[in-house]
């Protein structure tokens, strides 16, 4: 293990000029969705790759239909160094409302707030400020030792903000150069100030949209209550049978694939429930509505839920119109962990809705995204090194947390190139991305380029 | 007993006149939504006054806030003679889409249709036609005799098409002149072209709009499901339990007030049975859904019935949105029969759905209507005096009909009035009112007028 505290100590002498650098990249007006700023994409990517090159990357702008990608490649210090893939996105979200920022979002400062030095200015946190803390970790890494401590691929997007719509094919084509052992994804948050968070997995997702057909038309309720059936009844107990009174999902073979989280992991989140109540407080509510006896950080990150997210049938107006109606439809998805397979799933629910259907009635489906859960073992020996690493850096141990919701680029890498991710971010939740007098906390930056020399050191 | 035979001679000798008569009342463009019109409704007032008089009654035009009304009172043959109030209306429904139209809707004429006369135009079946037969039955009775066998009174209405919103007041304001030992509604139809039908009941109606409230805002899935309450899942859940698995209504107290229906008229609605199939086929459907082990013309006519008439909440446009949504909301409405208490059910309703919201979710109810049942006891002499009558002038015996919505001038009859209502017409399923190329079968018209006679000889 070469020492990594010179490298920290150039990470920190280096800060000034690490910001002067962020600051350029910031200045860059790289809103992917808005075509009026193509140029300032590519800028951006070509200013990237003159970074990269200035510090030994192989670096290139390579074309898309869309804005150009950024792909660097570095040797690692010896032959059997680790590869890892580092992924982050240079574009940005546009600025509107323009007139609600205190200063001009493409001119960054650093300000005083609450006591603490922030970097102001549009993707100081998404998620330029974040991939530049990796890029100034591996120059304090090439500044002191010349090299690398592993093996590193970067692939930096510029249309993240806009759907992504040139990643699958980019991945597929050049699926070879850019397989590593693991990927390496700075998009995401801190647990809190002290408390530095890895991801280790996000929920899947199954969606399905039910539509009820009953009568062929509507019926007026005075001439037919009673007699003809009635889809908003129907659909209700259909819905109605999707959970039982624990709140578990009824369907047949649902938990099939469900690992149960290990005790010392349960532990940890029970440590962080402290903020529980807050979660669901800032919503206007107090009562965690899943499955009774799980925390309700357990609840979000490793259990699978049913959701109803849409329903619609008969008179919805204003007044009241005694009507029975032809047709009622919901839309149902499921957040799914562990090995959930989606299209059983799909076919479970559906069979589960055709058997309350009557005979005089019919159903249809209109199914919605198929994803399985994605999630990196918590016994994983990458895990355990960037545990320690971070836990090494911050006032408190790094925990590992799930995200009920999913990262597209994080199922792609898994499905279309075999390769699991390891999500570190230095985000907070005061970070205001996407909304105006975006920030990054200095301290973020700092310690998130020491955090990434420390984490390099600790993958070789 | 008069001899009734002379009278039903003389209305048969009447019929071309009694032609004539209805022709030119359906020429007076009385459509009393449309203020283009509003001469025209005083035009058929005035004439209806002038046909009235002209019979012996003390008629008048009575002005109101919109339409006028007609009154008009004969006395009846000896001062023990029953007193009834006959009520029809004069106005008609628009005739939009006039190109449908084969014939001048205002231009009566006689024509065949598969093997029948019919009389077309608008208002031949709704109202004008019908109230005539009622008319023309007193003229014979008057040409015959010189008198009527009951004391009459006569409220013809202009604004039946528009809501109606004269009557009340107009009710309120001269109830000591309108009130009678009973009304005669003559604003229904036979149950088929051989079988008169006196309708005896019309169900009550309670409706509520139910919003369930749960976070402050439109929470995502991703990050919510699972944990924060869901008020689509909630209100699923209130209706699902509103019906058990037979059908029936589980709030507490719902059926108090609702009796068996008598085995004979059961008997009697079992032998109309027939149709049954057709009902439901008629629109799609085959398999009754509401309380098991009772006929379909029971459910519709003699049970109350909890109906769902529209639900929405959270995302229903097209695509997806895994959003849990901050509210949910349904039109509920319960159809009432015998002696069950709108606002005691109205209560028992808003009681069970609190029982079923969590601590942390709340609920608003906005009311909508609520009247109770109304009903002629199937034992009433009244009735039975109309089913015999009706029985000897028809194929078929007559037979006694419920209707599951409500027709509002019997309840107002009711409630403002203290006056039950005998509701006989001989309108025809297919005599398309509201509709292109409305109709009147002649054997309704001719025979709508013997029946009236025959029922007020049997009622003195």
């Amino acid at each position: 293990m070469t020492d990594v505290n010179p490298v920290l100590d150039r990470a920190d002498a280096n800060l000034d000029a690490s910001l002067t650098r962020l600051f350029d990249l910031i200045r860059i007006k790289s809103i992917s969705t808005d075509p009026a700023y193509k140029a300032e994409c590519r800028k951006a990517a070509e200013w990237l790759v003159g970074e990269l090159s200035a510090i030994g990357f192989t670096a290139s702008v390579r074309d898309t239909p869309g804005h150009p990608m950024v792909v660097a490649h570095h040797a690692g210090a010896s032959a059997d160094a680790p590869h890892v893939l580092f992924y982050g996105h240079y574009d940005v979200q546009p600025v509107d409302p323009i007139e609600l920022w205190e200063s001009d979002p493409f001119e960054p400062s650093l300000k005083d707030e609450e006591g603490r030095k922030v970097i102001t200015g549009r993707g100081t946190s998404d998620d330029k400020g974040q991939l530049l803390t990796f890029v100034e970790a591996c120059r304090a890494y090439k500044d002191v030792h010349g090299a690398l401590p592993c093996r590193v691929t970067i692939l930096f997007e510029g249309e993240e903000e806009s759907g992504s719509p040139s990643l699958k094919p980019f991945l597929e084509a050049n699926a070879e150069e850019l397989k590593a052992d693991y990927a390496l994804v700075c998009d995401t948050g801190m647990w809190d100030r002290e408390t530095p968070a890895i991801s280790a997995s996000l929920r899947g997702l199954v969606g399905e949209e039910v539509v009820v057909l009953a009568a062929k038309r509507d019926l007026h309720s005075g001439m037919y209550g009673g007699v003809a059936a009635n889809p908003i009844r129907i659909l209700a107990n259909i819905l109605a049978g999707v959970h039982d009174e624990t709140g578990r999902v009824t369907l047949p073979g649902f938990y099939d694939g469900v690992a149960e989280t290990p005790d010392d992991v349960k532990a940890t989140w029970q440590k962080l429930a402290g903020n529980d109540t807050d979660f669901l407080g800032d919503v206007g509510l107090s009562l965690p509505s899943g499955e009774r006896g799980r925390s309700i950080l357990e609840l979000i990150w490793a259990r699978p839920t049913a959701e109803f997210n849409g329903i619609t049938g008969g008179y919805t107006g204003e007044g009241f119109k005694t009507v029975i109606a032809a047709k009622a439809s919901a839309k149902v998805s499921f957040r799914l962990v562990g090995q959930q397979d989606p299209e059983a799933i799909r076919e479970a629910f559906r069979a589960y809705v055709r058997s309350k259907i009557p005979a005089d009635c019919s159903v249809e489906f209109h199914p919605h995204g198929g994803s399985p859960a994605i999630h990196l073992p918590y016994d994983s020996a990458v895990l355990a090194k960037a545990k320690t690493a971070l836990s090494k850096e911050w006032p408190k141990p790094a925990v590992i947390i799930g995200m009920g919701g999913s990262i597209p680029i994080v199922g792609d890498f898994q499905t279309m190139l075999g390769m699991d991710s390891l999500l570190v971010g230095f985000a907070q939740n005061d970070d205001r991305i996407h909304s105006p007098n975006e920030k990054y906390d200095l301290t973020s930056y700092h310690k998130g380029i020491r955090s990434w020399v420390r984490i390099l050191d600790g993958l070789k």
